[in-house]
């Protein structure tokens, strides 16, 4: 039920991982920079553990594109793991592995416990190295041709953390411009530039007591037509893929549109969003707490969405557990891990929230090529304008 | 990519909804009565508008069950609307209809004007028609089938509102069956008795003041076995489907499973649900801080999630607007509507969270009959309780 | 992965069939006779059994149509079988319905005793009331529609039987439209006239034989733009599509595109379809062996796709089975039934060949509307005659 | 709608294919030496052209073993191309690639003037890179992973070219194994070794025609337990799947399941295979004319499907075809290919048999882990044995 839709492979410390982005028309430039920039701001953040130094993530591109243009068959990347050679002995495909890397205490929130009985596995690390959030380089390498796609009907993405640690960064008085250049310019992707100093303490007292902690990422799109997402079915509203998209996330376990949860506590006279009218803009709203989304559709106001990603579960000051080779109670295992890692959440909720609009607007404009959907969207745009 | 899915078709003044249900498998009993009490639930709560005292709904069976057992063909049910007597004429599918129903006024916070700009519709009826959430009873004739189909795995559900206009129903220290209890009894679906007086002076003054009211609905899930859903694709992963759902349910803004955004403001070290073990139980979590759900699977825990309604959109006292044919400003259209239908997303958000969650058992489980799938379930919760 | 999709459900006595249409783009004219025309061809033929003389079936349309207009939401129908009450307490969905109906003997070619096996079933009128081609009613309905929403870019559809028994009708000389024209007024759907006496006889043999026959039928689609279906995939080849509706179709057994299997026996020098182009068509073939597709899409020569349908199975000279609760060897059930439903096939055909050509069209042009799609239809159509 | 898919990316003269497996259980052994022998098998065959030398095809695993086994996440495969130094200045995903491998002149029976049409290209070159056959590489591992999972329960796949140029391979009598050894000793994939001499000198001709062969391919399934497959949606009747997946491989034109198109011309009474019973078997037919398959769904009898496959389109002795820039009447572009590569669709047939079978499976079985596979696997056999 999708035109644009990927397909990830691979674990955390095996030879790499593969995406394949099916649906991906003809005719669009894709710049690869623009993608690895992405991989790259993933895998930023202050807090991030010791192996974000060692990887330095690059999409390699295996099928789709040719002379920097999609050519309308399916794109793909492979992403090596760049420490696959002290990691092959462990993780080969071929039988006769070396033992020594053997998981059996299984770490509270993590998929461990539930993934080894669910695949029967004695070795938890069949089941972790799967629900690593590594896997999300992948997804931001989907997201990145996804924005490509959209790039040149103006569609323009922002995300930033919008609370850490139960801080929580006001940024509604701050145009989306700036916000976005400050995001950029912080070690934790703040939309405004005079909480860095606070968020950094909390993450060293965190990390001086062993402790993780989580916070919520913000996405912002503009630029979106009216009339993406279809409302008739549920199963094809745009606002549950976005919430599809986002709870996806591991670690994610809440997700907002608009003013979400807030809007549960007041008058529906306070929040919704009066229509006007101008000969320029068409209609318009005035406010915009729905986030852009009204009956499951794009309503041509910025798109804003939220998730609320928990804090790391692989805790250097471990949780109980018990083994399940020995039954007994222990401490969990404890990996080399972030202390935060909200800032890379932040573009892994960009990732996936592209990756579900441009699937809605290749729904909504069909169309093979770039030339077609080009003209479509003119014309479209044009028709609602003067609705 | 679901063994169960459902899809519903009808307007809200059309002749009925229809609802397919597919997936079901053979020999299980289906009690209409109790599908029919879930379409009753959905009518029910202080505050509604006058339909509901019109329509009172009853899913007419029209194939998938035979002797009071489904024989494993699609299941599907017609549920009349009572007023189509009075609408046909403005609403039949043959031409001719007569005029008199034109709506040209969009009300904001619906689907009437971006509906209207995608469709290239004139008449918004054409739109609100389908957007209505009358929709919601046939999505709960799906959900009554679903949970039926889990009733002989002693899976049982809860839901009750938790906040409603602001009002947050604290219930953290009262056991699910007494808030089940208080849920049916209470004109709010309230988990705790006390304070329904308080919610009715709100509902009052809100209906004074031809305002409306959203809140949050909580929908709890005991006995599930631990395992479900598929943890290693982000399109498969239980968490993001269940997401979709209740996100897909008209008005909901905001979705949380466990503890949801609060976590995000929390240590690891508090929330992390630690894991032990007893011979009877097997493993366990001491604390249910991720509300059931970890790796995008079931843990065994009760399954917890919430969702945030938004408050009504259609108001007495209408918001501003702009008429589609005059391009003047106007008051949106005020239709008949109800001040409040929380609870009734709690019966929904309770029927959409059953689809996803038989489905997931239908994956892990196979089979196309009880007597296999039953066979199966008591032979993988020993293997998992040993584990 | 579809745009166009439908779904059916209902049992052969039951209380009727319903099928819910997803995916119908908004201001569609939708003509319900020429939808209940095609009902009407599906009953028709000669060698039907008494059945057809019982039910005359109508699809009562319950949503998604508006003012004889498509408006956008589901399109679903109701098909009432005639005969209910006669069978109402044989197949109720109330508990305790009257013993009496029991099938015990299994008829060789049906589902009867592998829908037993899988779903467990003691009574295989539980498998057959869903596996009966009843339901193609349904399907007939949704390709219905399907050939409305091309009607409007001169799309045409033309079926007829083109073997029969054994007996093959040679047409390749006659013009489609005449093939039309013959099959519509002929008893066995033949393209030409001059066959019905020899299929009479033949038929009238079978009967008096207690046998049954089966045949070939053809469906030609003029009119389709080049470039339909997604070539890039395997699963959304159009070729692939195509068979997979087809082959679904009770009773059918293989399936052709263009030439087919005759095809595997001639050189490649004999059979491509050399390219040729003019000023007003643009490129075009010279000859069509390929039957309009290739590389998985449509090439704009006419679409030719063909079916196989093995003899019905339940035969009035009944086979050797075993009834399933003696296990001794018995003669399998013998209950009224067709001796011949090829030209029924034929309509069957046309129907699931409009739905994947309609999907596959949507995909292609995007679109919620049918100006919107109407314009770019014009637009691609002008890009390719100009290619 | 399916548990096990695969996707495949890449170009003929790219840097490799990719193929992401999704939905396999944990726990199976995966022998890969197996998987690149049937990647061996697909290059072999009298008639192949030049570059079947030239590439050796070895699928390199990405993820989801490890010790040889799964782990329930996705399984991935790299298949380089071995010729990719030569390609990269004319294929890079970098701009600016080298001029000089443009193709403007389409070629009779390909994807290359319909795709030009269809996304907008001026060079035939990004059509014809991804339509080509090469693809077929990826789906012949995807096949062999399929066969390694269905391989515990003594599920055995044979496949062989039972026609090749007009020249019928009668095997009625041969025993299966008989079948399978021969055909893999043969050039010709005949499974009976008396005609390859005939069939050379066939080959030897048309290559020296510049001509091309096409055939038929036959595939043979024993050990699949009945029921598979769910004949009560018309999308989902294993039939129908089936013929997808046999239609979408790069030219074919036909499928058959058992006897096929001949099955249209006999009487029901000669065709319907009876129902017999032994207590050592339980219940099974006489004969299998309906190969397999009744209702959509298996019937324990061998599963036997047919796919005819065209002659080859490119031609050394081209056809007419007129050049886009141009738009003069010209000779086809004449690229090295093969004279017939019947052998090697008997292995695609039997590699997208292999997957949809067992996509089958896994849905009747549901299951994570191949443990609960089994257990549940044999329960249910000795079900319907006893049934």
């Amino acid at each position: 039920m999708t035109l644009l839709s990927f397909h990830t492979a691979g674990e955390s410390h095996g030879r790499g991982l593969v995406v394949i982005i099916n649906g991906v028309p003809a005719g669009f430039k894709i710049d690869l920079d623009a993608v690895n920039t992405d991989m790259a701001r993933r895998q930023k953040g202050y807090g991030r553990g010791g192996r974000m130094a060692i990887e330095s993530d690059r999409a390699l591109p295996i099928s789709g594109i040719r002379d920097g243009m999609t050519i309308g068959s399916p794109v793909s990347f492979l992403i090596e793991n760049k420490d696959w050679e002290n990691w092959e002995r462990f993780m080969s495909a071929d039988p006769g592995i070396e033992p020594g890397k053997e998981v059996t205490k299984p770490r509270p929130g993590h998929a461990d416990l539930v993934g080894g009985m669910k695949f029967g596995h004695r070795d938890l690390r069949n089941v972790l190295e799967r629900s690593s959030a590594r896997e999300t380089a992948a997804r931001t390498a989907a997201g990145g041709v996804a924005k490509e796609l959209l790039r040149p009907f103006a569609v323009s993405f922002i995300s930033y953390v919008s609370s850490l640690g139960g801080v929580d960064i006001e940024c509604n008085d701050v145009p989306l411009e700036t916000r976005r250049k400050n995001a950029e310019a912080s070690p934790f992707s703040t939309p405004v530039p005079d909480r860095d100093e606070e968020l950094k303490a909390l993450v060293d007292t965190a990390k001086e007591n062993g402790d993780t902690l989580g916070g919520i990422v913000e996405v912002v799109v503009e630029g979106l037509p009216p009339g993406l997402g279809e409302g008739v079915r549920w199963d094809t509203r745009l606002d549950g893929r976005l919430a599809a998209a986002l709870m996806s996330i591991p670690a994610v376990k809440g997700v907002e549109i608009g003013d979400g949860f807030s809007l549960a506590g007041r008058y529906g006279s306070e929040v919704h969003d009066e229509i006007d009218r101008s000969d320029e803009r068409g209609f318009y709203r005035t406010t915009n707490h729905m986030g852009g989304m009204e009956g499951g559709m794009t309503n041509g106001m910025p798109l804003v969405v939220r998730a609320a990603m928990k804090p790391i579960p692989t805790l250097m000051k471990p949780l109980w557990t018990v083994d399940i080779e020995t039954k007994e109670a222990v401490s969990a295992a404890a990996e080399r891990s972030d202390v935060c890692a909200v800032p890379a959440c932040a573009v892994v909720a960009e990732a996936m929230t592209a990756v579900v609009l441009t699937d809605a607007f290749l729904r909504h404009f069909g169309g093979a090529s770039r030339a077609d959907i080009e003209e479509r969207y003119h014309q479209y745009l044009e028709r609602v304008t003067s609705f």
